[in-house]
C-alpha cells in the first residue's frame, strides 16, 4: 500500500466518492490507485477549471466537498477562477494538487511553483504533506477544513513522491472529519435583532445557506409579523424557488437601484448573507449599500445556524405562518425570441425538481420573474463573479444529484470553461443547455457607461462585441459529444427545452438573440 | 486626460503597441481610452490564458512586450498558467489587471482577492498603483521591470478609480524604460570555462536566447575545436533550425536517457541555459542529469550576453568556423497517416520563415530530425511544462511577425485554450493550426509506467483516454471561424499543408493519428 491509495483510503472512508480530475506526471499513482479504490468515481475533465467548478456544484448540491485532481501550481492557477467562486458560495472543496517529488523541488524544474501562495490567496485551508504514513491524517484533516464551517476550499498538496511511497503501518480504520454542526448563534446579537425587528423599520436579508425552503417560509413570517422587508442577496449559492415557496425581493445587482431598495431600512438583519456592498465601485455611487446609520445586525453569518435563528425569532415574535402568494406560471410564448421570450419559455417549461444554474447574465434579465410561480425548483448563480462557472457548477451538480439540470449560459461565459460539455457527454449527465447568443459581452455595453467611460471610436466597440466572427455554439457542443440544435424561435425553444427534459443525457440549445442588450 | 490615458500614452512612448485584453467592468475607462490612443493595437481574447500565451509568443518574436488587460485576482489566475511559461520563456510580458477602485476594496466585494499572492507566485515584478498622477511612472517601470533582463512577467494591478480620475498636470513627455543591455559577461567564469575547454570533456550547452542562427554557429566552432559535445535545453523559448543552422544535439526529455548524454562531461558550460535536471522526478532516476563530480559552469546566465561570451570564447580559442552538416529535406510522405509520416510531412512542405509552435508532445517525437534539413525556420517549445501554450503562442507570434506560423498541437493540450482559434480567425492571422487526434493522453500512458504506478483496471484507464466521446477539432476550429478540414493519410497532410502556406488568414488541418501513442 502506497500513499496514493491510502489517500483514496481515508477519502472513501469521510464519503468523498467523486474526484473531477486533470491528473500529469506527478499524479500518476493517484490515477493507478482509482483501481483499488471502487468507492471513488474518476470523472476526467480537460480543464481545471471544469472540474473546480464541478465541484463548487457538487458541494452546492450535496453539502459535503468532492476532490478536485489537479497537476501543480499551473493546474492550480487554471482550477483557481472557479474556486474562487466556491470560495465566495462557502461550499466545501477539497483539491489534492500533486507536485514534485519532495527531493525535486530544490532543482527548479520547468513545472516548479510557489503553490502555496496560490492557495493562500483562496483563504481557505492549506497543507503540504510530506510522509506517506502522515497522508491519511492529513487527508482527515483537509476533510474538516474543507467543512469549515463555514465551508471552504482545502488544499492539499501531494508530493509525487509521497504518493508512491510506501505506508509503514496501515491503521485499524482511516482517519474521519465528522461534519461539522452549524456554528452556534450569539445570545446578545440574537436579542438585538429582535429588538430591531420590534422597533425599527427593518430588512430580514437573507443569503447562503439560508434560503430553504423552509427558512423562506419562517423568514416570510418574521418579516411580515414585524413589517419588514424581506430580501435576499443578489447571487445566491442555491435557493428553494417556485410556486410553493415564499418568495423575497432580490438585491438589484445594479447599485444605484439597490441603495433604493434599502434606503428605508434602519437595521438590516443577516442571516448567512454578508452585508450588501456594490459589486463593483461606481463613481458617485456608494460602496456600502445601505442607508447612513443603519444598524447592520449580522446575527447569522455564513456556517452558522440560520434555521435555529429564524425558528427561534418565529417563537419568540409569535409569528404565524402567512400564505405563500399566489399566481400563474408564465404562458408558453410564441414568436420572436427574445430576452424576454427567452425567460418566459424557461417558466413555461420548468419542471418540478429542476436544478438551474444560472450564468445568463443580461440575457436573465427577466428569469426571476418569470419563474416565480413555475413547478418548485432550485437555484444557483455566479457567487464570486468569475465568469466561466455555469457549465462546470451544472456539470457537478448533474454528477450529485438525479434531478435534471438546466444550464443558462451566456455566449462570452460559456467560452471560459466550454470543455465542461465533453464531460457531460462522457458521463451522459442530464443537463440541459441553453447557450444564449447574443454575440456580444453585452453587460460590458451597460458597465461601460455605468463607470462613466466615454467610447467614440471602433477600438473600444471591438473590445465589447463577440460578432467577428460569430460563435457557432451549438457546434461546439456537438464538437464535444453533446447533441447541439439551434433555435430561432420561442416556440422552437419551447419545443426544444421539453425534448430535452424528456431525453436522457445532455443536450444543447443554441439561442440566438437579438445582438447585444435587447 | 484621465488615469487611462496617460497609462496608454505611457504604453505608446515605450512602444508597446498590442494589448491582448479581457476585460470587465473595472477595465471600462482602459477600454474607451483605446479610441484615443490610435498606436495601440487592442486584440479581444475571449479567455485570459489566450491573452497572456499570445503576450508570451509576441515576445518570443519581438523580444519586447505586449500588454495583456485582465480583470481583477479571477482573470490573473485564468492566465497564470501561461504567464508562468513566459516566466520559464525569460521573456517580457506587461500585465495590466483591473481592480476594484481604491476605496472599495475593504468591502470585501464578491470579486475582490488577494491579487498580490497571484503576481507574487510569477516571481517577476508588481507594483500596485494608486493615483493617476503616479500612473505613467509606474507603466514605464512595469515595462522596465517586464526587460528585466532577463525578460519576467511584469504587473501592474490598475484600481478602477485611479483610471477614471483626471490626471492632474500632464507631463511634456511620457517616462520611458529603455530597453537594457545584456548582462555582463563575469570575466573569472569566462576564464574558468576556457580552461575547461583547454582541459576537460566538455559539454557547450546552450538555451534561452542563445539559439539563434548566429550564435549555434559560434558555439559549433567552440564545441569542434575543443572537441566538446555541443548541446541544447530540452525546451528551447525560440531557436533558429534548418538546413543553413548549426544544430545541437538536444537534451533528450526522458531523464533516463538525458544522464547517458551527459554521462561523459567533465564539466558543462552553459549559455542562456539553467543547468540540466529532471523535468520530474522518477523512483531511481536522479534530479540532477549531469554526473557526480561534474564541474557547472554557468558562464551566461539566462538575460546575459550569450553572443559576446562565444564570440569571446571563439577568439580566445582561435576557433575556426567549422562547415554546417548537409543533409536532404524529409521526402514526402505517403499512405498511412502516422506520428512518423506526420513529422515528414511537416517537414517535406516547410516553408523559409516559418514559425513552428510545437506542442505536438508524444506525436510530435520525429519531428526534429524530419526537420533538420527543410529551409530555415523558428522553433519554439513548451518551456514551462504548462500545457495549453501552443495556440496562444501561435496567435501572438503571428500579430508579432509578417511570417506564417504553424502550430503542431496535441488534442489534449489544445483543449485548454482552444478559444484562442477565435482570435485567429477574427483577426485574420496567417496560422495553420495542425491538431494531432489521438483521442488519448498519450504521454501520461508512457509516464505511468515511467513512475512505476502499477494500474490494472478501467478507472485509471479513463483518466487517460479521449476517445469517449471523440472529439472533433476540425469542428471545435470552424465553430470559432476558423476554417477546418480533416485529414486521414499523409498525402492529404502533405497536400492540406501546401493549401494553407498559399491561403491568407488561419485554416486548421486535423490529423487523424492512430490512437494512442503509435
Amino acid at each position: 500500500m502506497n500513499g496514493a491509495h491510502a489517500l483514496l483510503a481515508t477519502l472513501g472512508a469521510n464519503d468523498v466518492s467523486v474526484c473531477f480530475s486533470n491528473p500529469g506526471t506527478t499524479e500518476m499513482h493517484f490515477v493507478a490507485a482509482l483501481d483499488d479504490a471502487p468507492g471513488m468515481r474518476g470523472i476526467l475533465c480537460l480543464f481545471e477549471g471544469v472540474a473546480t467548478g464541478a465541484a463548487d456544484g457538487y458541494a452546492r448540491v450535496k453539502g459535503t466537498p468532492a476532490a478536485t485532481l489537479m497537476h501543480l501550481g499551473p493546474g492550480l492557477a487554471n482550477g483557481w477562477a472557479n474556486l474562487h467562486n466556491a470560495r465566495r458560495a462557502h461550499v466545501p472543496v477539497l483539491n489534492v494538487v500533486g507536485d514534485h517529488a519532495t527531493y525535486h523541488s530544490r532543482f527548479d524544474a520547468p513545472l516548479q511553483s510557489n503553490i502555496e501562495l496560490l492557495a493562500d490567496a483562496l483563504e481557505g485551508w492549506y497543507r503540504r504533506t510530506t510522509s506517506s504514513d502522515q497522508l491519511a491524517r492529513d487527508a482527515a484533516d483537509a476533510v474538516a477544513g474543507a467543512f469549515g464551517p463555514p465551508g471552504r476550499v482545502a488544499t492539499l498538496v501531494l508530493p509525487a513522491d509521497v504518493s508512491w511511497s510506501d505506508v509503514g503501518a496501515v491503521p485499524a480504520a482511516w482517519p474521519r472529519a465528522d461534519r461539522p454542526s452549524s456554528l452556534a448563534i450569539d445570545e446578545t446579537t440574537f436579542e438585538r435583532a429582535l429588538k430591531a425587528l420590534r422597533t425599527k423599520r427593518c430588512t430580514v436579508f437573507l443569503g447562503g445557506s439560508a434560503l430553504s425552503k423552509e427558512q423562506l417560509r419562517l423568514a416570510q413570517s418574521v418579516a411580515s409579523t414585524t413589517s419588514s422587508r424581506f430580501m435576499m442577496e443578489t447571487f445566491a449559492t442555491k435557493m428553494d424557488r417556485g410556486a410553493g415557496v415564499a418568495s423575497p425581493e432580490r438585491l438589484i445587482y445594479l447599485s444605484e437601484f439597490a441603495v433604493d431598495q434599502l434606503k428605508e431600512s434602519e437595521a438590516i438583519i443577516l442571516l448567512g448573507s454578508r452585508e450588501p456592498v456594490g459589486f463593483f465601485a461606481y463613481p458617485n455611487v456608494p460602496s456600502r449599500l445601505a442607508p447612513e446609520g443603519c444598524d447592520i445586525i449580522d446575527l447569522a453569518p455564513p456556517g452558522s445556524d440560520t434555521l435555529g435563528a429564524l425558528q427561534s425569532l418565529v417563537e419568540a415574535l409569535h409569528a404565524p405562518l402567512v400564505p405563500i402568494e399566489r399566481g400563474e406560471p408564465a404562458a408558453r410564448p410564441t414568436g420572436e425570441l427574445t430576452t424576454h421570450s427567452f425567460s418566459a419559455a424557461v417558466g413555461a417549461t420548468l419542471k418540478e425538481g429542476l436544478i438551474v444554474v444560472d450564468e445568463s447574465i443580461t440575457s436573465g434579465i427577466q428569469l426571476f420573474g418569470a419563474t416565480r410561480f413555475a413547478p418548485d425548483h432550485q437555484w444557483m448563480t455566479l457567487t464570486g463573479g468569475a465568469i466561466g462557472y455555469g457549465l462546470p457548477v451544472a456539470l457537478g451538480a448533474a454528477v450529485a444529484s438525479k434531478q435534471r439540470v438546466l444550464a443558462l449560459e451566456s455566449d462570452g461565459s460559456m467560452m471560459y470553461t466550454l470543455q465542461a460539455l465533453w464531460t457531460m457527454a462522457r458521463e451522459g449527465l442530464d443537463v440541459t443547455v441553453v447557450g444564449l447568443s447574443n454575440r456580444s459581452y453585452a453587460v460590458l455595453n451597460v458597465e461601460l457607461t455605468r463607470v462613466g467611460a466615454v467610447p467614440d471610436g471602433a477600438a473600444s466597440a471591438r473590445m465589447l462585441e463577440l460578432d467577428d466572427p460569430t460563435l457557432d455554439l451549438s457546434q461546439l457542443a456537438s464538437a464535444q459529444g453533446v447533441p447541439g440544435v439551434r433555435v430561432t424561435s420561442a416556440d422552437e425553444l419551447v419545443l426544444a427545452l421539453e425534448r430535452s427534459y424528456a431525453t436522457p443525457g445532455p443536450m444543447f440549445i443554441e439561442a440566438m438573440l437579438p445582438k447585444g442588450l435587447r
